[in-house]
């Protein structure tokens, strides 16, 4: 007999997830479409060659590849991985994106402001937390460089954690170029940028000492690694001493005039302007770890919450990958998940969500004969509104209640040989016992009053 | 460079194809959910082994297999597929229905209704209309042998499509014990019967003719085949003379008293009589290809198109093969691909779907100092409950106008400097052509009770 497990790493969604995970959703369509974002969506499966080399060497393996199709696999001639798959599925949302956008270069405008909420597979060891299959939602704006972009982004995504009930998150910024100037004036050289954002990228999990041993690890002197952590600290002083009349962002921002390239600083300024009144912290050891951003960066915090929400950047070169043109990109991952996660260990849904109901009534049947009258009061109820279940087989009546009870529908329609006859029915509210009788026509009205007043 | 054509046989879905599937969804959920159905996901990637001999040998062909992960592939010794792969994207939505019913049999009510909307993976060669990765939307009950279920499903599809706007289909109906007792008495043996299906099936497509030599090539006698196809003959009379106050459904029935047993036209009596308004067929020659059926068979048509846009039935056997119980199921599966293709060519979708746009009104950027003031009138209009996109650069007005016409936002706001220093905005109609200055906090009333008037 065959296993009744999901594959490793996946997970089956039962009613009360899907209704979580649609009400989460659903929020963020809202507000995506209310900054005039347009939905997208993109097939699961990509031809391989899409995928390989954007997501580094890590990234390549952990790409699902998918067995050739159409032929006579040839197993003896087989020597690699490729010669069996040409296939992936979708790892991201954002090359498929770059993909797109590339393709249909003629059909979109040259501003497109699209979202996307669709899985992503990552061959990934499984861990508490850690999918094979999860869902990103993803935000992008295509065809311009102005900061504007930025900001609207920073909004949206702030607007749709209040809308979830967050009231304690923090966006912080920061921009490849401040990091980049940074490294050149601790005396990093340019090719061992990369190495560097790497270690930094690691300053909150394992601490200045840490980053500092894995910075000579990767070929940075002491020296540099020193005046790198120095800096870092005095930000995180000027962050943890401001008193409340200061701006920090502002202060933080001045302290770069003389590393960083004036027309980086006034583009941070202007995110930080346009973002008023929205909880935007400047961190300069933001690094983001994919390769391709090139401007400005952030990442989606809450308290007591380690790791991020989500985040994004400025990636002003992946599309060209694709295209014969550099098209200006910036864009921003919610992961659905870690959202998820927190919402349920804080309680946060609401009532209608996390104690949702099949329907609003179920419908007994009294028996054989009476089906057909039972069938017919459930299609009337449906027609003025109502959720209705209907319970299958002449049952007796007990085992009814029982099964209503055990998927907590709030009313019960008992129609039973006298209520027939007359042209009633006998409803019971199943939170207080009570059974009223009344005419047919007039449970539909009642159940609604009656839903509304608990 | 990579190409950016999406995969063969899969596709991209541009915003105004999303906002189309999404109305269609929103509809079948809507009305799924009026049953009392809820809603389950289950992964896109299963283990292969849930999938391989669910579907017949022509479907173990079609599954799509994934490589496998975690090791070091040993080509050397692979001397089939099974050694390459242990995972496959999901075929269809019965199968892992049936897995997770014998998975979570605890979890779950014994009467179990569940919906599921999700994409499907079939390595099929593609074709006009076909294609590898496609919709389907299954609506199942689990845990009765009621034909009530049966009753509520052809209900349920029917208001689906009368919702969407067909008025025009017609569910047919038989049940497999009718077409096994048919067979008996045409006197095909019961080890015939399936190859017999198979070839029934095909009716609608080869005709008589087609289906007698299909029969006799598969091993059927020409005297069973005519006398198979003469009682399908006579039916279909019966339907074709029919006068409008008969009940041609009722005199089929009559037809099979000698031949079929009394039990099974007792239930074919009642889905009949519970359907009594809805447009439910007899038809003793639909036969469904798949395997697993037991009971009664259904299948959606409407004039003007070949094949189906759904069918179902009861599938008595299925859960069994993932638990230790045989658990009684009845399922309908709708083809969201079609639904979309016939209501696109006969322009079924309602004009706010048919004609949306990206955001209800547009805001214009005058020049970088300007542009802080945008962002902050935006969200004004936001707060207000319109959705709006921002042009993201202070770009010459024209420029941004054809912009707005290119993406037909039907309004747009231009704020300027002689606007910012007086409080006011432009708007401007984009159909009309007018534009009318007033004080910004009039502007998203102005453009809600603009927008009802078109």
């Amino acid at each position: 007999m065959a296993s009744t497990n999901p594959a490793r790493g996946m997970r089956d969604f039962l009613p009360s997830d899907v209704r979580k995970r649609e009400y989460v959703i659903g929020i963020i369509k809202e507000v995506y479409e209310s900054y005039g974002f347009e939905p997208l969506e993109t097939p699961a499966v990509e031809n391989l060659d899409t995928l390989m080399g954007k997501y580094g060497e890590e990234g390549n393996q952990l790409i699902f590849k998918i067995l050739k199709r159409g032929e006579k696999l040839d197993l003896e001639n087989a020597g690699k991985e490729s010669d069996l798959s040409d296939l992936a599925l979708r790892y991201d949302l954002t090359v498929p994106l770059a993909r797109v956008v590339a393709h249909h270069r003629n059909d979109l405008p040259k501003f497109f402001k699209r979202y996307q909420i669709q899985p992503v597979w990552r061959a990934d060891r499984p861990a508490r937390g850690r999918f094979r299959e999860f869902y990103q939602c993803d935000v992008d704006a295509i065809g311009s460089a102005s900061v504007a972009v930025e900001a609207e982004q920073i909004m949206a995504v702030s607007e749709i954690l209040k809308s979830l009930g967050f009231d304690n998150f923090q966006v912080r910024l920061n921009h490849r170029k401040i990091l980049a100037d940074i490294l050149d004036t601790a005396g990093v050289v340019p090719q061992k940028h990369g190495d560097a954002l790497v270690a930094i990228d690691k300053l909150d999990k394992i601490g200045p000492e840490g980053v500092s041993k894995e910075l000579e690890a990767r070929g940075i002197s002491g020296d540099a690694a020193e005046m790198l952590l120095g800096i870092f600290a005095e930000t995180q002083k000027i962050i943890d001493d401001r008193d409340k009349s200061e701006d920090v962002n502002r202060t933080i921002v001045s302290n770069l005039i003389n590393i960083v390239d004036n027309d980086v600083l006034t583009d941070i300024g202007n995110i930080l302007r346009f973002c008023e009144g929205f909880p935007v912290q400047l961190d300069l050891s933001l690094a983001r770890g994919l390769s391709y951003y090139t401007g400005a960066i952030f990442e989606l915090t809450v308290p007591d919450l380690a790791g991020s929400l989500g985040g994004g950047g400025r990636y002003d070169g992946l599309i060209g990958m694709f295209g014969k043109e550099q098209i200006p990109a910036c864009g921003f991952s919610l992961g659905l998940e870690r959202i998820l996660v927190v919402m349920e260990e804080r309680g946060m849904f609401p009532p209608e969500i996390a104690e949702s109901t099949p329907a609003d009534i179920m419908v007994t049947i009294w028996n054989e004969d009476a089906a057909a009258e039972s069938l017919k009061l459930a299609r009337e109820l449906r027609q003025q509104g109502l959720r209705v279940t209907l319970y299958p087989d002449p049952d007796k009546l007990g085992k009814q209640m029982k099964y209503a009870d055990q998927i907590k529908v709030p009313f019960v329609c008992v129609l039973g040989e006298t209520e027939i006859a007359d042209g009633t029915v006998t409803v019971k509210n199943m939170t207080s016992g009570e059974q009223t009788s009344m005419h047919r026509s007039a449970a539909a009205e009642f159940i609604m009053n009656a839903s509304n007043q608990q």
